[in-house]
């Protein structure tokens, strides 16, 4: 499977950046098909809702609303951030095949968990993702901890 | 730890009832504290919402809101059915110590995870879980399917 992977992480970092503007943790995503059609867009909405589930990955899937097997099984999950083990759970649940990050030098989630799992997972070393995350870090350390249970 | 294991699984059940007379996937869940405070509790909300990740535990979660690390590692997380590697991906997120289950001959999730990451998993063979699920699964067997990506 080839996939537009410029688009999707594009898609998942301008769902960071309208995060960021929102006062939130500046975490996107998007779920993208081999033909390049995004199924779904999200960010992490645990400020903007009081949500502790509604990561990037989450949301993004929310968006997607009901989806067959079929359709997860040809999708590329796109996420700003190395996907933590819910959302990288939600990943083996569906069944998504193929997993691009945007960097892991902030966070390192459950890539392990999905390498093993026979998931495909690569890493952009997107310096746009970094800074982003790297920014809000700095002025909101408290409620990044506690959006990764730290 | 000691916990009212009674208490959190009645709780779950509830709300696994409350989700199959609503039409849909009847797996409930609940967020108990050492000393018995129900912190959230929740249903699969597939069907009512159309929702991809409102599983049993993820909506428990979400009713929970925004808990601090503090909380979680003192709570025991119930839920009426194995959890999905979604829903235990969120119990090691938040590092939630112990996750009680009301059966698994329906389903195994990702309960082998759970303990080689160091949380407690308990098993109470709930029979009232087994056929509230089993019955679910034979009159709605594709909404079942497509809950599990399968």
């Amino acid at each position: 499977m080839t996939f537009d992977d410029k688009l999707g992480l594009q898609v998942a970092l301008e769902e960071a950046k309208k995060g960021f503007e929102e006062g939130g943790v500046p975490i996107g995503s998007c779920l993208l098909t081999e033909d390049g059609k995004i199924l779904g867009r999200g960010h992490n909405l645990r400020v903007q809702k009081s949500s502790a589930t509604l990561h990037g990955e989450t949301s993004c899937l929310e968006t997607a609303g009901r989806l067959p097997a079929s359709v997860y099984k040809k999708c590329t999950l796109y996420t700003t951030l190395s996907p933590c083990p819910m959302c990288s759970g939600a990943a083996l649940l569906f069944k998504i095949p193929r997993v691009v990050m945007g960097e892991n030098d902030t966070f390192v989630g459950a890539e392990d968990w999905l390498e093993k799992s026979g998931v495909e997972v690569v890493n952009a070393h997107n310096d746009e993702c970094k800074e982003l995350m790297q920014r809000f870090i700095k002025e909101k350390p408290e409620v990044w901890n506690e959006d990764i249970g730290e």
